[in-house]
């Protein structure tokens, strides 16, 4: 770990890039959240548009190639020029200690894998995911969906990942669980009920057992271990479910009498809260984890606020040195 | 089809059996829910307690063998005397035209596919659940849970049971989709992509293509096809989600001045809607569509109310002739 971090932003990578990207760099540099930036993608006539105060701390690395959501998770392994495979090959010779993009989940998973390198001995780095809950702390899911598809085996490596993760974000001695849809040892699938088996065997995992959807909030929830298919449906429904019920709430007042909507008034500040403590985008970024540096996933509909909070968690992840707490696992 | 229905009902099954199960069936009767009651479970010695009224419209059929939630599966076909297997001997003898159970889920669906026997030309009998969504009319999730593991053809026989409930449902050529984590045809795993191709070569089945779970509550939505895994995982976490929100609200009322408390005064009745306009229990009882016979699953915690609702829509499918639609599309 460098004494400065060195933090890379991929100011191509999003629905709202570049601007969302260089107007969160620029309010994460000038607050103090991060040192020193390396915006990849950004030409060296863009120097004359940053702010005098935070000039010198910006370096700019010149990108080319363009990847997009279209663009195939193993095809930028051949786009050298590209914004996301330059940020993992400076990652990878040491020149950035993390990377942060609000591109292409399956070309950032890809390049991360091969580019930057998985950590020896983690045979599935994973996308992962702090969710909200009760009891005032996150707890974490992975796969979010990096693998769709696993072997048993591999539920080692995402519970390391998600233990690592659990403890940077404050959680002491985090107990994992796998999803099934039962908590009896009989239910489930083969993959699930063989799982269970690898992550009992291994000391260094605190594994409790199964937990079910109905109870991932609960507050003795710590790591949800899940195949990526089965993770990244189940954030796609928790997103669904707070959206439609929300919706429906709003309907309700559109239609309701005029004491309904003055109720509704007086409880603005409580609804508004209320959508803010269910979005997992509060603890700022969701990681790939088990590749050998920082690489944070920043959602792809980003705007400079979450720009800004991403570079911030990867600045505090490199400070926190994520990557040798899924080492001491090992 | 008979020209009054003979419904069956499980006694002993459900946390709130016999007595949620005998009241529930009273109510269904006095109030011509339904016509002739088989209770599966009653002792002769109970007719004196029953109203007399109705008294010649139940008949008390004797069981002995109890299943209950630690019942293996397939340990139900053996129990020749439980409620369980008795409802489903009479189902396939023709003795019933429906068999309504809040009891063991698993030992239902292997009762159902063994003793009253699968519909010809369908290979895998499933849990057919209507979830509530926009624009006020349900949306059939098929498997909720009856079948963990699947291969990609048994999607056919998934998508026919959603279909068939669908227009019993009273919604209008049902629009298929398979639940994936992405709509384009590259995403997902080996099985939802197979499956895809299947339902795409079936004439007889509308399929649209893949639905994420964020979408699922969207008005377009009628029939959701995933496998038993999935979709059972979907429901909990559909279920644990709203759970939270409200659980959150709540505390935010708690926690609020007095005039956040005076808005929710306000809002009561709305916020009380809100609860039960998710409640998937709303359509009464789902099904375990596939066998050749009508099988209702009731929540294993029904009240009264609950289980006279399940045998209403036992009714009403037996009225409705729910096995032919099926056949109707093979």
């Amino acid at each position: 770990m460098s004494e400065k971090p060195k933090i890379g932003l991929d100011l191509f990578g999003g629905d709202n890039a570049p601007n969302s990207n260089l107007e969160g760099a620029i309010f994460a540099l000038k607050n103090g959240y991060i040192d020193e930036l390396y915006l990849i993608g950004g030409e060296e006539s863009l120097k004359n548009d940053l702010p005098k105060e935070i000039r010198s701390r910006i370096k700019l690395i010149k990108a080319e190639n363009i990847v997009d959501n279209h663009t195939k998770p193993t095809e930028v392994l051949k786009l050298k020029k590209s914004s996301i495979y330059i940020g993992n090959e400076m990652m990878k010779k040491g020149e950035l200690d993390a990377f942060v993009s609000a591109g292409n989940t399956g070309a950032l998973l890809a390049a991360g894998t091969f580019i930057t390198g998985r950590i020896s001995g983690i045979d599935r780095p994973a996308l992962v995911i702090p969710l909200p809950g009760k009891g005032g702390k996150p707890r974490i899911l992975v796969d979010g969906g990096a693998n769709a598809e696993l072997k048993p085996a591999h539920f080692i490596s995402l519970a390391k990942e998600g233990v690592a993760f659990a403890k940077f974000l404050g959680i002491k001695e985090p107990k994992v669980h796998i999803l099934n849809i039962g908590t009896e040892e009989s239910k489930g699938t083969k993959l699930v009920k063989e799982a269970a088996e690898y992550l009992k065997s291994d000391p260094k995992i605190n594994y409790i057992g199964f937990v079910e959807g109905r109870d991932i909030f609960e507050k003795e929830i710590d790591v949800i271990v899940t195949d990526g298919f089965t993770g990244n449906n189940m954030l796609k429904t928790i997103e669904g479910t707070a959206y439609y019920i929300l919706s429906e709430l709003k309907e309700k007042i559109s239609n309701g009498g005029l004491l309904v909507k003055l109720g509704a008034l007086l409880m603005k500040k409580s609804l508004k809260g209320l959508k803010s403590s269910l979005d997992y985008r509060q603890y700022g970024g969701t990681f790939f984890l088990g590749i050998n540096g920082i690489l944070v996933k920043a959602h792809g509909s980003s705007d400079s606020e979450a720009i800004a909070n991403a570079l911030s968690v990867a600045n505090k992840a490199v400070k926190e040195n994520i990557v040798d707490k899924i080492k001491e696992m090992l």
